[in-house]
This record gives C-alpha cells, sequence and structure tokens, in this order.
C-alpha cells in the first residue's frame, strides 16, 4: 500500500463493540482511517475514543486523518443524476477526498434533464477520471461515456421502485453501456468507485 | 375497428399451412393485412394466393393492401438506437404505414453519438407522438423524452449480449425512466408500438 | 412545457428539508405543483409554507394549484381491478387533473368480476385514452384493450403475494398482452400513466 | 391404479431404443399406452412393433388402445386462447380422451376476443373441470374462472416472445388468478392437466 | 354460486374501515363470510359489528356462519410438513370446513420423516381430494401424489430461508412433479386450495 | 494429490486440437486420465493416439488407466430418479470407479415411484456415502437424506422443461432440503459429485 | 441415529410456545439438544424449564448436553472470510461441536487478504473435513479447495449488499467453483455444514 | 477522439453486406480499424476490399492498421483464468494492442491452480492496469485485487453451465469483489475491457 493511503472498515453487520475493537487497533498504526456505512450513533461511540473523528451524514462515513496523503495533479469528476443518488455520490466523494485527491462535484443532471449535463461538459472533460452515479434507468454513465474521453468508473444506485429491483435495472443498463470505456462496481458501492477513481488519478 | 383498418396475423410459431388459411378467409373480407414475423419462404407461399402482397425482408412483415386508409395530419416520428436495432424499428413503420400514417425515421441516434440526435431534435419535437426504439442498455427512450413534450412509446430491443439477458436490461431500463411521457410495449414489439402509435396519430 | 403544466416532485427518499427546500423555488416561480409519495407528515410541513396545499391521503399527492390550465375536450377513463390498487390509481387521477383533464373512474373492475366491466362500457370506449389500473395476474389491460380501440395505458401494481413478485406477474402479463393497443409504466408509476395518458388526451 | 388405465412413457430425452423397450415391457402388460413428446420419427418406429399404434401430429403423442376404459358421465371443457397453444391443448385431449373422457374442446378464446369466450359458455359451463390452456399474457384461466363454479386447471404455455420468458409471463399470471377455483401445472404441461382433469372427471 | 357459499374478503392492504365497510354490505344479504389474513386487532373491530364472528388465530381468519351448507359424502385430507406451514395449512381447512367439508389433517410428515407419512396412508388414500402444504424443498406433493391416486392440490409456502427465495423453491418444485395428479396454487394461498378442493369433493 | 489419482480434462468449449495437446502432456506423467464431456468423434481422435482409451458413450467420458489406484474398502452408492438422468450419474459413476472406488448403482427410484427406493434400502444405508441424482422436482435427496445416516451428495440435473428452468427448480429443491447431511454440486455436475464421493469414502 | 446424537429444532418461524412443547418432549427421552435461530429471549424462557442449557450468542444457538459423544480422532478446519460471517461459522461450530467434533476456527482470512490464509494453511490440510464460509464473491472455496486434498462444505452467507443479492452472488460462485471436492449447503446454513461435516468427520 | 485511435464496428447481429458498407466509409477517412465477432468467412469477404486485414482467429477480430499510435511506456496485465476464456481474453489483446498498448499475457492462473498466480506476480504488479478475464466463479479478479495495488478490470466470461447462468455467476462475484480496485464489464466484453485499460495506461 502506498504511504498514507487509509485503512477502512465497512460498518454494516457489524456491532458497534466489533467496529471500536477494529479501531483501537487500527488507532495504534497512526494510519488514516474510513469507516463507511456508519450511523450518527456509531459515530458518537467512534468519538468517545477519537475525538478527532469527523463524520459526514450524507454519506454516512466517519473520517480519521493522522497521516499527510500527497495530492496528485488532476481532478476526478463526480457526476450525479439526482437528488436521491447523492448519499452514494457523497461516500465516493469522501474515499476520493480522504485518500488526497481534488474531485469535481456535478449533481442533478440525470438524462431527463440534460441540459444541466451539458453545461458541465467542461468541468467533466477536464477530470482524468469520471465516477458517474445514477439510479431508476441508469443511462447517464453511457451519455458521459459518448461525450468524454476519459475512464468513466459508473455507480448504478438503489434509487427507484417496482422494476427497478432495488437497483438491478441502472446496474444492467450500465454493465451494457453502448458507450466505450464504461466499467462498473456494486450497486451503491461509493466507497469502490472512489476507491478505483483514486488509483486512477494516481497514475 | 375504423374502416380500412388493417387484420393482422403474427406467423411466428405458425405452420405455413395455418397461415395461408387464415389468410384466405381475411382475403374475402376484402380488408388491408398485415403479416408480421414472416420468412421470405412463406411469403413465396403467400404470393401464390394473393399476388399483389409486398414484403419487407428487414422488417420480416409481408403487407397487402386492399381498402384506401384516411392519413391523420400529424406524423410519427420513429428514433432508432443502432443499426441492430433497424428490424424491430422498421416493424413499427411498416405497422404504422399500413395504418396510414406517416413515419419519419431518425436512425442511429444511440447515446454514444448523442450529437446525431440533436440534429435530428426538430423533426422529432414536430410529430405528434415518438417511437424510441433501443437494445442494450436502452437509455435512449429517457434522454428523447426529456427533450420532447410528445408521448413516447419505447420498443426493447433483444440486442446485444451477456447481461442484456436478451432484451431485460433494455426493458428495466425502459419502465424505469426517469423522464415523464414514455411507456413501453414488450422485447421487438414493433407492431405494438407501431399500433398503439398509431392510434394516438389519429386522435 | 405548456403554460400552466405543474412541476412534480418525487418525494420518496428525500428528508422533508429537500422537499420544501425545493418547493420554495417552485414557488417563487408561480407554478402548479404536484408532490408525489408524501405522508402526511410532509404535508403538514408543507402546509407550514403553502396554506392552499391540497392533500390527497389515498393516492398520497400534494397539489398546490397557482395558474388555471386549459381543459381539453375529451376525458381520460380510469379503470381499477381492485380495492388495494385504489393508492396507485388515485395518483394517476390527481396527476392528470392537476394537468386538467376530466378523469372518469371505474372501480373495483377485475376480471373475477367482469360483468361489472361490461356495465361501464359505454364510458370506457368514450373515452380518448384509458388507464388500467391492475395487480396479481394483471390480465384487466388486456381485457379491456379486446374491447376498446383507443390506447391502453397499463399500470401494474405491487398488490398481491407470492408469486405476484411484487408486481412483476402484473408487469409481464401486461408486456405480453395479445391484446393491441396497450403501452405499459413502471410497477405502481400512477404518476408516469396520468402523464402520458394527459399528454395524449392533450393532442 | 384404477383398470384399464394407462401406462405412460414421456418420450423428450429418451432414445427411440430407450422408448422401444419401455415400449415392449408395457405391451406385454396388455394395458393402454400413451407416449408423449413423440416425433413422428419415433412413431414410425414405434408402429413397427406395433401396428396398431395411432399417432396425433399435433400432440405429438402415441396411442395404443388395448383395454376398455369405462366413460364418466361428465365431460372436460378444453378452452384454448390461440392457434399457437393447440399443441399443448391437444396433448391433453389425447391424454383425457385415451383415459375414457369426453372433451369439449372451445379454441381462439383469447382475451383479446373475448366476445367469443362468451358464444360457449353454455358449454363450458356444463362440464365437471374445465382445462384453459394459454401463452402471452395467460389471463384467460382468470377470466374463465370468474364466469363459471367449476375446477379450472390452468395450463401455461411458452408461446410468446421477449417477456414472456417461454412461459414465466403466463405462469406468473396464472398462480396469481384473483378468480377462485384456479390451479396451475407446468409450462406447456398439456398431459399433467388432462391427467388430473381426468382424476376429477372420474370422482 | 351454491347456496350458502360464502363470500370472502382478503384483509391484507386494506384498512379496518374498508373491510368493517364491505363486511356490513355482506352481512345485510345474509350469507357466510369468510376474512382471510386478519389480524387479532381487526377481529376485535369485526366482532364490535357482529358478535358471532369466530376467529382461528393460527389461520388468521375470521368465519361468520348464517346458512346452513349442504355437507358431502366425502372428506379432504389436508396433508402438512412441518410446524412453521401450519398456517397456511390451518387457513385451508378454516376455508374448506366453512364451505362445508369434512377436513382430516395429517400434520407434520414432511420428506425428512417419511415413516409418519405411511402410518397416514389409509386416511390419505380414502380422501375424494388431497391438499399437501410444504415449504423449503417442497417435495411432500410428489411423493404424495406417487402414492395416492387422487387430485394433490400443492400449497408452496414460503417457509425457508436463503436459496427458498421466499417460497420460489418450493413453488418450482410443485410445478416440476414428475408424479401425476398433482396441481399448483399460488405460495401461502391456503385459501385458494381449499376453495379448489372443496368445488372438487363437492362434485 | 493422492498416488495413482487421474488427471482431468474438461471438454466442452475445447477444440479436439486443445484436447490433444494437453492429452499428450499428461500421457507422458504415466498418470491415469478422465476426459469428461467428450463427444464420440472427440474419442476417436484420442485413440489415434492413446489406443487404451476407453469410452462410456451413456456419460460421455473418456478414461485412461496407466496405474493402479489402491481401493477403499467401502462403497458409493449411486441413486437416479430417471432414466433422463442416467448421463449425469455415469458421469460420477465413471469419476469414482477411475479413483479407485466401487460403486453400486440404484436406478429408477423417483419420488413418484418410491416404493422401488424401498426395495433397495439396504444397500444404500450400507454405503459410507450416498449420490444422489435427480432432475425435476430433485425431491429425491431429500427423501434419501432422510432415510439414511451417511453423507448424501446431491447432483441436481437440467433434465424437465418449463419452470424447471434448465435444472433450477432441482438445484434450489436440494439447497432446500429439510433433511440434515446434504450437500449440492453444480447442476450436471456428475463429476464434481464422483470426486468428492471418492475423498469421502477414501478418508 | 448414532447414539448421543443431538435432536434439533430449527426456532425461526415458531413461537416460543411451539418451541419449548417440542423441548419438553425432547426432554424426557434424555438426548442432547440443539436449538438454532434462538433470540437470547428465547434462551430465557429455555432456562425456565431447563436450567443447563447453555446459549451462544453469536451462532444463535442453545445447546443442552446429557449424554456424552463419543469424540472421533480427527478434526473440523472452520475457514471463514470476513466478521460479518462469524454468526453463520459459529453456527457450524456449536453443531459440530455438540455432535463430538473438535473444530479448528481459522478466521478472517478472505481473497481480500489471502496472505492470512497461507499462515494457516497446515492446520487446514490437517483436518479431515473443511468448512468454508463466505459471503459476497464467495471466492474463498475454490480457494481452498485448490490448496487442499479434503472435502470442502461451502456455505454461503447473505453477507453483502447490492448485486450479491441477500447471498446469491456467493451462491452461485461456489456451486461453480473450479476446484474439486466442493459441494455446497444453502446460505446461511451453518446448521447444515456442521451436521455433514460431522457425518464425514464420523466416517 | 486521440489521433490514430481506431474506428470499431460490432459485427455481431450485422450482415456482411452493412459491415462492408460501413468499412469502406471507414476506410475512406484512412484510420485504424477493429472489427469485433467477425467469423472467418466475413474476413474473407473483408479481405476482397482491403488486403492488408489481419485476423485474429482465437479472437474473432479483424484489425487494419493505417496510423501509427503513440505506444505509451507501461503495459497492461492480462490474466486469463482458464483455456476457455481465452477468446474473450484475446479480444481485449487485440484491441489494447490496435491502440497502441503493450500487453503481458499471463495464462491458465484459475485459483484452483493457484500457485501458477504467484509465479507471475511480479509480472501482475509491474502494470499500470491488470485486465483479469474468468467463467465459472469468477474468483480471480479479487484474489488478484487484493494481491496488487492498481486498477483491475475484470471480465466475466460466459464460460462454465448449470448455475454459471451463461456468465451470471461469474459476473456477480466480480461485483461483488470484497478486494477493492476491481471495476467490471458486461459478459464476454473483451473489448470494452481493453479499451478502458488502454485509457487507464495512456494518462
Ligand atoms: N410517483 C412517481 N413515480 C415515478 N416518477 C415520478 C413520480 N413522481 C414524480 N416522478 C418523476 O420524478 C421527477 C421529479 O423527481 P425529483 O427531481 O427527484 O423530485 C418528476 O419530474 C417526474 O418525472
Ligand atoms: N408430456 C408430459 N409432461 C410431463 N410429464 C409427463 C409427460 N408425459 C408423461 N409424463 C410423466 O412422465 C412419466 C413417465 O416418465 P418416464 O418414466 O421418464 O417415461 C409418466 O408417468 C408421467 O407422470
Ligand atoms: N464434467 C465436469 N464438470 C465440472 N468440472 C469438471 C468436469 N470435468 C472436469 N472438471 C474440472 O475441470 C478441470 C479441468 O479443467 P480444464 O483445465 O479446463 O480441462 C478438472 O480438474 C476438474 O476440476
Ligand atoms: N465486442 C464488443 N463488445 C461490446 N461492444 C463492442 C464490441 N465491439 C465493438 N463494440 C462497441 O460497438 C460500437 C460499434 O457498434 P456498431 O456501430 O453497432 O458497429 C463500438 O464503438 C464499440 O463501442
Ligand atoms: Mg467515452
Ligand atoms: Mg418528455
Ligand atoms: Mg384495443
Ligand atoms: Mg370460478
Ligand atoms: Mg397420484
Ligand atoms: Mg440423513
Ligand atoms: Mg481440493
Ligand atoms: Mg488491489
Amino acid at each position: 500500500r502506498r504511504v498514507g493511503y487509509p485503512e477502512v472498515i465497512y460498518c454494516a453487520g457489524k456491532t458497534s463493540g466489533q467496529v471500536t475493537a477494529i479501531l483501537k487497533a487500527m488507532l495504534e498504526r497512526e494510519v488514516n482511517i474510513l469507516a463507511t456505512r456508519a450511523s450518527r450513533e456509531l459515530y458518537q461511540e467512534i468519538r468517545e475514543i477519537c475525538p478527532d473523528a469527523r463524520y459526514s451524514p450524507l454519506a454516512g462515513a466517519v473520517t480519521i486523518r493522522r497521516k499527510e496523503v500527497k495530492a496528485p495533479p488532476g481532478y476526478i469528476a463526480l457526476v450525479t443524476a439526482g437528488t436521491s443518488d447523492l448519499p452514494v455520490a457523497e461516500e465516493a466523494a469522501v474515499t476520493a477526498e480522504l485518500f488526497g485527491n481534488r474531485v469535481e462535484r456535478i449533481v442533478d443532471v440525470g438524462v431527463a434533464g440534460v441540459h444541466r449535463l451539458f453545461f458541465n461538459l467542461e468541468t467533466i472533460r477536464g477530470a482524468r477520471v469520471v465516477i458517474v452515479v445514477a439510479g431508476m434507468e441508469g443511462a447517464l454513465p453511457s451519455l458521459v461515456g459518448g461525450l468524454v474521453d476519459k475512464p468513466v468508473i459508473a455507480v448504478p444506485t438503489s434509487v427507484g421502485y417496482g422494476a427497478s429491483f432495488h437497483g438491478l435495472s441502472a446496474l444492467l443498463a450500465m454493465l451494457n453501456s453502448c458507450a466505450s470505456g464504461v466499467s462498473v462496481v456494486n450497486i451503491d458501492n461509493g466507497y469502490g468507485a472512489g476507491y478505483i477513481a483514486s488509483m486512477i488519478n494516481n497514475l
């Protein structure tokens, strides 16, 4: 692992006792730490043992900075389709930023209001790598992939109802993207997208 | 049924004997006739008993015109994503035209080459109803739905491979369209789209 | 967009803070507003900032009328299979009415009690477009489609249990309708059906 | 087993050698025999060793009558939605008839042409048990179940394309029937429907 | 409908207001009434307006008897695989009994303890029709079907976890039964099984 | 790996050139060899370079014996539901026998003819491990698991049609077995069952 | 059953009244008892009637020891991928230990930190049978299966989110294992794995 | 698009007439050309109009080089699980090489023979980006992702049978990878993986 790279705890399905035990061991190694899928209650408990822990309620993520991370020169564009996709997008942002990356957020540019996407095309095209977060029909990564010449990391979200089948619809759409240069992570996996985008931005 | 409206035979899964028997009965009623999912071989047999039958090899459709149909003043825009979607689109076109509609075809404007869609926006916006045919990620109807203020009939196609699951991906995407004004017919159902678009164009 | 057309907020998955923020911006533009998937609690908060907001508890929809909408001459028939499908049907009705349409409701005419459907056939046939809402086996749109010569917008609902798979059964049945002139929106998407029916009724 | 009841061979996935070996053993027991899913080629081979074997090409079934079967007083109504469902329906008919039942066939009464169903209601209501065969949206058994007061055996067929998913659509619809008195057998299982209907007719 | 046949309310997804309104109308017609999927709370409210209503907590069913029903001479065997399947089985029993049938219950005879099934074979074989209720692998109807010469109505239950997929596993197993004479109703549909078994027992 | 243990080639999806190249390298190591999913044509080509190769047409398997394998004292019982499951069962048998095991075959004992299973119970109970092969509803392993006190390896087969979904039905049934001591391999994976049964028999 | 073998209650979906009734009957037979899927509340009630009952909160299992069980000489290796898989693994351990087996636990060796697996290879290879518990991508059993020459019982868990589809992803991966000697039990079925591993360890 | 970047034709589902027409237009622009999913017959026809076209039979890909492409300094590691995955891997290799990249192939290192992977770890770790191709259980990308600190593009293949469900098993496993830094393209989409890997290698 690169120096300064955070260690990560995925809190879902873990008791707060398990989380704080893991955390204590990490804190001894003096590393940066990211805890995802953390409730505000869990954050309160974490702050007991680590007062400099920060919390993003939108992302549900706790961050602890103990080491300086070298920032790469480029930036990551983070494109989000709708308001309900913001938690997943913010998990990606928090992850990428803790890894030292600059993140440019372009929100609410879903295909039903596509003109807003075109207003932001310069920012998107200027990035080294683009994360696109969308639920429901999951069309945005294909559209972005057709407009920019950079790797696109697509994140399907479970936003939607009925035939969205908890994100399956968006996932399949993204996997079938007719635009080249799109690859996909798991449904709601903002963390995974932030991680791989950071890797690419640091090449 | 309106005067001049065709009668329709769905040939898949029928023997040529069954098709020609049905056809003979229809011919006696002196109506217009549409036979879909017809191979060239079947067409040859049909021509034996009905020399004025016409065949569209792309659509796999046989048409027989015996009655004049009153043409409505407006037109149907038929928007297609890729080359491989053309057979399904053409089935919709043949259907709508036999029902007396004018059809404006806009082809190969999938979201990966979205600028071509914008070149044709005037034509699409001028229609009374829009049919959008797409496979793979099925994003085009959402995009068109966001750009035009007319009913959009979306037709998913089985074009694709792997996680397209024979059109499921496109179908789900279209059902989850975040643009208002989009409704969906069965995978590869060009006929159904042409029929309902004709109904709407004739209102 | 046509003058007087409402702006729409989909409230599911949004905090009440997010909804009221969006609402305030809309209220400044003096437009009609529709907020779907709204709980009574959310409605109470909305009424704080907008005392003329109305609430349909059955539809879970908030409506705010600030502009007159020109009513088209025809009407929309809204056909519902069972009592449990009423919330989805009413979302369609509220939507269509806010867009200025007259809506004729024909309720509880599912295929198990099909004679009630026949009593209402004149009303259904007199409409310019028909919305059919049904869960479980989703057979009603096919039956209606075979009896009327108008576009049918089919809305599958998640009503049912076991092998209804949360509306999948009704959705598939409607997509496979052997009657021509049927197109389908997402499971439980009353809003979408009301919107496209309004578009068609305004042609 | 009742006297005279046939023994049955399911020929799909068996070599003609396996089928004729089983058949020879059965012939020694001087029973009636039904062989389903049999091609014409297989029938030719069967006729070599059993010249009184009969073949229904529509059902793909071979029958051999060696024993008299007592006919029950009532009859089975066999209702079919479309032309393409006929092979499955005929498998049911051949099965039920070889078991000694009278079968009244009512064909081509799918929900898109529902008036034809009403013309035949007396015949259907007169039966002791009703078999309903339908593909695509599989709505017919629900409709029949709502109109008659007899047990309905529903047979989904794999007729259809796209979102019919090889009969899944019809199967789910039938399992979710909102009419009471409907039970379901496997997709395309005409034999199973004929067998259980015969059991019921013989009570 | 036969004289004395109950009218039925499916309470799931209905407000108690809707249920009691429907009930009041029925009570005026002096019919027997069955209300399924009813909580004890709902039953308390029902008793307010109908003190002679009875409640089966296991089945979650309310019954009201106002008319005598003629009992057929035979009986229905009701075979259950495990303890957790009892609520579904009891819904079938309550239904069949309200329709005037005698029901013989054979419980806890799942295939893992198959000897208990054989102890009860005489009772099962003596019935006119057999209902078999099972979850998980759903093997019991096939086994019973192979042992008895009467129509078997199979009821898959949602009992299980993991790859039972809420009853899908049992449903598919029952549809694929290699024993003849088995037909299937929806997952957890005890009512439907009781209804059709009653129809058959009354032939 | 134990001395004398075979090396294995899975021939499906390999060209005959690829298979024979792999085989030549193996032959130099003087090991026993098993080639599964091999057509008769492929076998002919294999015999050119290895005249002592044997072929089981039922299993579609080629075996080459070059080393003696020590036989364990116990035996494997191989229980098969129907005639159409025999190819998968025989792949298991050929595999286990080449690994030095004695295999006792009990065929055609599916749950629809369960008495044949009881005739063979002694043989099954005498084995150290039991392989059970079944398609369609896949009930046999549960039944065997409830009757014997030995590990059961269940092999679902793709035998069936309609709602068997190419073996999914049998697979799910086996995974949900209510009998203890059952574990499952992939659909049609006779080889895998033979291999793990051999491992267990050699403990 | 072997002397001393426990009797087992699966508590999920049973009322505490049903559980204690079953328990009382078992206690009279003076056998060892295992109750799985038991909450702490249920345990409290059990302790009322059986003060020597023990509870594993991690496994959610109650154990009652009344008989000595003969311990086999070998041991079972229990390999777990991640912290969240521990409850399922512990259910397997408690089961196997109550059946008299020695269980060696190797935890937190998922494929993302594969070096920890290699540190423990000796312990795993020394076992007679290996249980491998993993969620998400379910890769660990394949890896272990390729490294050891003993039967591997794979247990998929429902740990994960999004495209894990409640354990389906891990289940399919394990069924498709390219390593020989792997068989699979139901999602989260720690009990089943412990049972069959115990059977194998006792051969 | 960068200078020298190829234009691409996806030949599946296109007639040879359609392909050559597209090709002729491209040839006039003097660009490099890649045609994927091309049969040898199609290649013969292409060579008629373009004698310098090259064909990779393993990849099923035609390449035409007319422009020099600047090679980036790093290389792409292409890791393949089994022999049957080679066609998909080679499509990725041909794509990446035509885009000017150096590709290091590491074949046949599936998790069942994991030691071969470790022999090649230096080569894999030296790459700027890693493509991992695997079918069946799709475990390899997780394993590689845990061992290297570079972006991993995972390509599931349709290799396998039964519960591999044409690549679904591998796809889900890869999406659920517990290793960070893995993103996924469509089943069998070697082209897409080669394209995005090339993009990353050129950053
Ligand atoms: N009940 C509903 N179901 C589906 N889509 C809806 C619904 N209500 C509103 N919408 C759509 O959601 C859009 C608003 O989404 P949002 O910006 O997230 O509030 C509207 O323009 C509609 O297209
Ligand atoms: N068309 C059919 N569909 C389903 N099951 C059938 C069919 N024909 C025969 N069967 C069943 O298959 C059994 C014979 O199977 P087999 O012994 O494999 O020939 C019969 O006893 C029937 O239960
Ligand atoms: N019929 C079969 N089904 C599943 N896996 C098999 C089969 N035959 C062989 N195998 C496995 O495939 C491996 C050989 O695969 P390969 O190297 O592609 O020939 C063997 O070591 C076995 O693990
Ligand atoms: N093997 C492949 N798999 C997926 N997409 C491909 C493949 N080959 C080409 N493509 C995509 O298909 C586009 C060309 O499609 P078309 O215009 O239909 O020939 C290319 O620009 C690529 O984005
Ligand atoms: Mg791009
Ligand atoms: Mg629009
Ligand atoms: Mg109509
Ligand atoms: Mg009825
Ligand atoms: Mg029977
Ligand atoms: Mg057992
Ligand atoms: Mg091994
Ligand atoms: Mg890594």
